[in-house]
């Protein structure tokens, strides 16, 4: 074979299959190669040829199937014996996708390289349940943030976020929930609406509301499991089964 | 006519057609009318029926053809004449997009509603240039902050920004730059990588790189103008022709 290498990070969204977009699904119909991430959904690659390659490089079972480093090497050696190497990641490639290492070492290898961006869970999963990250009058930013940092502790950047009005978005940090709401009860915010969102934008999707005094409780009673994604701010209180819960609640405490 | 009101907010992606979902497309192809908005590139209102209305309802030369207050009256009343209204939205309908004052007014009007959600400009616009917003060792966190705040003052989310580690983006803060700038070096960030981009995925995007001692001046060299993001970290120094700028530079320095 005689083709060109190339590398195409592609993002494939937060777990629907229709929320790939119109670009990814084009150069996925291109593909020589494509490896896959566990957070794909696999019915993406039937936009794939029959030719290309399916490889799965994610982690299953917490046990990764491949390192980084091996992950990035058989991108570039697959590019260059195969041509056409699309790197499908879930959500989209630069938030905690690890894609920013891609990219340099596909670069060090002289490998060229194109990025197609994809709706990131971070944003997607709160909007899908009616729940705008800003709203006037409510918040003006939001934090994304990531619950599994390369030292394994928490981000100091969770600790300033409790004290300002940012919306903050948590990935990757359901195994720190209780940790999450012991800071913000110490920054005075036990009374902040949160939403925990497991599976968003697929079937079994499911979802805590709850506050921050609340939301471990309502977590593990709806029995939520990794990956999921934690929303804390008061436009969680924009959810309409929120307002339906306080409700009850309040004509219980009458 | 007798059909069932329903309104479907829609993200557009940040610019290049091909960056809508493909659930985007699909809904757009049951649209009985589309109301859409500036940042929305019309090519996309060809996937509408042929019967579908098609109504702007952005902003033009500073000058809003509708108050937010009418686009909800519209699209409410619009769903009860017409049936299904398509609200076509630039990037992700809650990302500063007013897309959760139009859930509460439809709500208010008991029309039932749905959500599509989009490419945010604010994670695909650095991605498209190579520059991750997160990268192990550099940024755990991104921090998404407007710049036309209600009250229009500077978001005090920056001040605060400023002085964490987390990848910032400014959407509609062009022209607080140099304010933005400014509270940066207040907190000692001169020499921060900083990127300005005007028109991005578009084929006439343009790109300003610098610091935030250097970005005013870089802006105005390339004259880049509304609507831009500015990228605001570590990770901007990913971006191929910075590298080479900052080798440049260097080199002149020797």
């Amino acid at each position: 074979m005689n083709r060109h290498p190339k590398i195409t990070l592609v993002g494939a969204g937060p777990g629907d299959t229709d929320l790939i977009s119109l670009k990814g699904l084009k150069t996925l119909a291109t593909a020589d190669v494509v490896l896959y991430d566990a957070l794909v959904n696999e019915e993406i690659l039937d936009y794939a040829p029959a030719h290309a390659l399916r490889i799965f490089v994610g982690k299953r079972a917490n046990h990764h199937t491949f390192s980084q480093q091996e992950i990035n090497h058989m991108m570039v050696e697959l590019a260059k014996t195969n041509g056409h190497v699309v790197r499908l990641k879930g959500g989209d490639p630069f938030v905690f996708g690890r894609g920013g290492e891609e990219l340099d070492y596909a670069a060090e290898n002289d490998i060229p390289t194109t990025v197609v961006p994809g709706i990131s869970s971070a944003i997607a999963l709160a909007g899908l349940q009616g729940v705008p990250l800003t709203y006037r009058g409510i918040s003006e930013s939001f934090w994304v943030i990531t619950g599994a940092t390369t030292a394994g502790v928490i981000s100091k950047d969770i600790y300033t976020a409790a004290q300002t009005d940012a919306t903050v978005v948590v990935l990757m940090g359901l195994n720190k929930l209780s940790d999450i709401a012991r800071i913000y009860q110490e920054a005075g915010r036990g009374n902040l609406p949160v939403a925990v969102i497991q599976n968003g934008s697929l079937p079994d999707e499911k979802t805590a509301l709850g506050t921050i005094d609340s939301i471990v409780e309502e977590a593990q009673a709806r029995q939520i499991g990794a990956p999921a994604v934690i929303i804390l701010g008061d436009v969680v209180a924009k959810h309409a089964q929120y307002r339906i819960k306080q409700e009850q609640e309040e004509a219980i405490a009458v």
